[in-house]
């Protein structure tokens, strides 16, 4: 089934297959530097909901329905969800998925849901325990701004290393055997209704239809431990962050023997430009130098020149909409080979904070492969 | 490593031992029927700390800790961690197991997550991706109260159908070898510091040192989907999550092709006297009658006539210390021979309640079986 490696990590013997994916986002990460890749971009925020909570789970909702659409499968073929996403009690997870009634295993890891949920999938697909699983994450500035700092209403001023929670979601779908090509007129289904995105993704289903396999494996995962610094400045997430991103990424390499320049890219959620600086000063202390190879989520949905999103974007459904619009299609086209996916968290709450807590952080790692050649094959 | 059967079970091909098991509860759980039978009972519900919040992270790290010590193992034995709680983002469950340095996958499924965190523990033992783990859940009543309803100062009335939130936490180490007896009484140590409960925890041990050998395995599990049946009544979880028992459990019957009689006892978390009731009529519905084997674990842990508890006990310490407390030794000593555990969860927020959405369940399903005799033989 899978090797442990090391202390904190599994190589798969038979590595998942990510079969599809579908991301969704809204205005402001629409007009941002990767806008055009993300699959569907809300006509506004509100998702045709009247409560950010409700956009949210729309958010879910819909870019599980494009995986589903893209792979040409229906939600009772899917056996477990793995998903979760910021607010209190992951409620925007649980009136987005609930519809869809498949088994569900909520997550809550804060940004690095969105690598937990690939993280467990791919080890229950890799175990056997499924044939085919979906991992979904979600996050929505208002909501999230609601939940965890000011009302919008106020309009408070952010320092310059505030990231900027975006609106987005991404769906995952894992399987044992890579997608088919198929002819699926009749399965494309959506579940959802009127909503004013389902022409563009209708469109877009259509224009992915020739790329239906996808070619990438999900190889290996490394987990995540809490590090907690000391830091409680609820505004700087990446000073949170960047330890929890620093000692995961330093254990991958360890459990793997790896050195940086064996990945193509190794990529982080959310740490912004703040948590870059404090990622690569705490990897050249320990002799790790990732400057060439490190991306960052958060940097590339936003251009925090022009947008004034502050150190850059935030959020599970940052990582997860990036990796599904960006990364994916790269690796899928054999571009990127080898990639190292590092989705971190910042594990506080109101309550937390104001008890004058620190804010934790967790880092979950996921290998993903370009295997363009035995897809086809195989395909 | 496992069979899957029907729509959303897992039999596991080489079941998962229960390793070992501790728990924890507060003054009013150590009065009730099942007291004398829990590990550790806190001298008053703070437990040594300042906040509702901080207590309940050390209900997990006792919990923990005492299950680390009747096993003999030490924390960084545990591959991996599988753990949650009932508060927004899961602050407990952050700042009580942070110290253990354990690779964590946090999870959220309310009351059920008891069920969800064993059930992914031994997915990941079966698979054989890890040799030992620990599943932790907690909930304590004032942290609950304060995340859900009202301020304790306020003084609420509760209506008869409301159930208690329970103080209490229980965790479990789940290994592929039983455990074995041997003379851990250099690696017994703990590693909290100076509170009150330490002296009775480690009599505790002491006395459980013959019994080392739990002889109970996870032979299967049943995972729950998200059950609406519209109830909007915050102050009335047992009927927000009966449907959610009702469907778990008749799936769980027709996936193993079970009758009710092929469990000693079917076990759900937290649906106290009303719940249980709807729970009879929609299986009776179903054409399954469940009156013999059912038990609530809300029921057994308070005495709801001298108590004042209402409908009975809840959260995931509830199902989880219960588990520990009274069904793990029983199982242990062949009195019991399979029983179906069912913690169930109500999916709300005081967001998603005072917006008006209705409160959905969700239950996951862990069959164990005692094993007496093979664990010896291997043991």
């Amino acid at each position: 089934m899978a090797q442990q490696m090391g202390r904190q990590s599994l190589q798969f013997e038979n590595p998942p297959w990510i079969i599809s994916s579908g991301c969704i986002a809204g205005t402001k990460e629409g007009e941002g530097p990767i806008g055009h890749e993300i699959d569907l971009i809300g006509e506004d925020d509100n998702f045709g909901c009247d409560i950010w909570e409700e956009a949210e789970s729309t958010l879910q909702k819909e870019a599980l329905t494009l995986a589903l659409g893209k792979a040409g499968l229906k939600a009772e073929e899917l056996r477990y969800l793995f998903a979760g996403d910021l607010l209190g009690q992951s409620m925007a997870t649980s009136f987005g998925l609930q519809p869809f009634e498949i088994p569900l295993f909520g997550l809550y890891g804060a940004c690095s849901t969105a690598g937990e949920s690939l993280a467990l999938a791919a080890m229950t697909v890799a175990a056997g325990y499924a044939d085919v699983v979906g991992a979904v994450t979600s996050s929505h500035f208002a909501s999230a701004e609601k939940q965890f700092r000011f009302p919008l209403e106020y309009a408070n001023q952010r320092p310059l290393c505030t990231t900027w929670t975006v609106t987005g979601a991404g769906a995952f779908l894992l399987g044992r055997e890579s997608g088919k090509k198929q002819n699926h007129s009749d399965n494309r289904k959506r579940t959802d209704s009127g909503s004013p995105m389902i022409k563009r993704a209708e469109q877009k289903i259509a224009d992915d239809t020739e790329q239906t396999v996808c070619g990438v494996r999900i190889t290996g995962i490394t987990t995540g431990k809490i590090v907690d610094y000391g830091v409680r400045d609820s505004m700087n997430m990446g000073a949170v962050m960047a330890p929890a991103a620093a000692e995961l990424i330093a254990q991958n390499l360890t459990d793997f023997k790896r050195k940086p320049e064996d990945y193509d890219r190794i990529i982080t959620g959310d740490l912004g430009e703040v948590g870059q600086q404090i990622l690569f000063d705490l990897l050249l202390k320990k002799g790790m130098d990732i400057r060439k190879q490190h991306e960052d989520c958060g940097m590339l949905i936003f251009d925090s020149q022009t947008q004034g999103t502050g150190s850059g974007g935030s959020g599970c459904g940052c990582a997860a909409s990036v990796l599904s619009a960006h990364f994916l299609p790269k690796l899928a086209s054999g571009e990127l080979k080898r990639i190292l996916f590092v989705p971190t968290g910042a594990l506080l709450s109101t309550v937390s904070f104001n008890e004058g807590q620190t804010i934790p952080g967790i880092a979950h790692g996921v290998v993903l492969e370009s295997c363009i050649s035995s897809a086809k094959k195989e395909g």
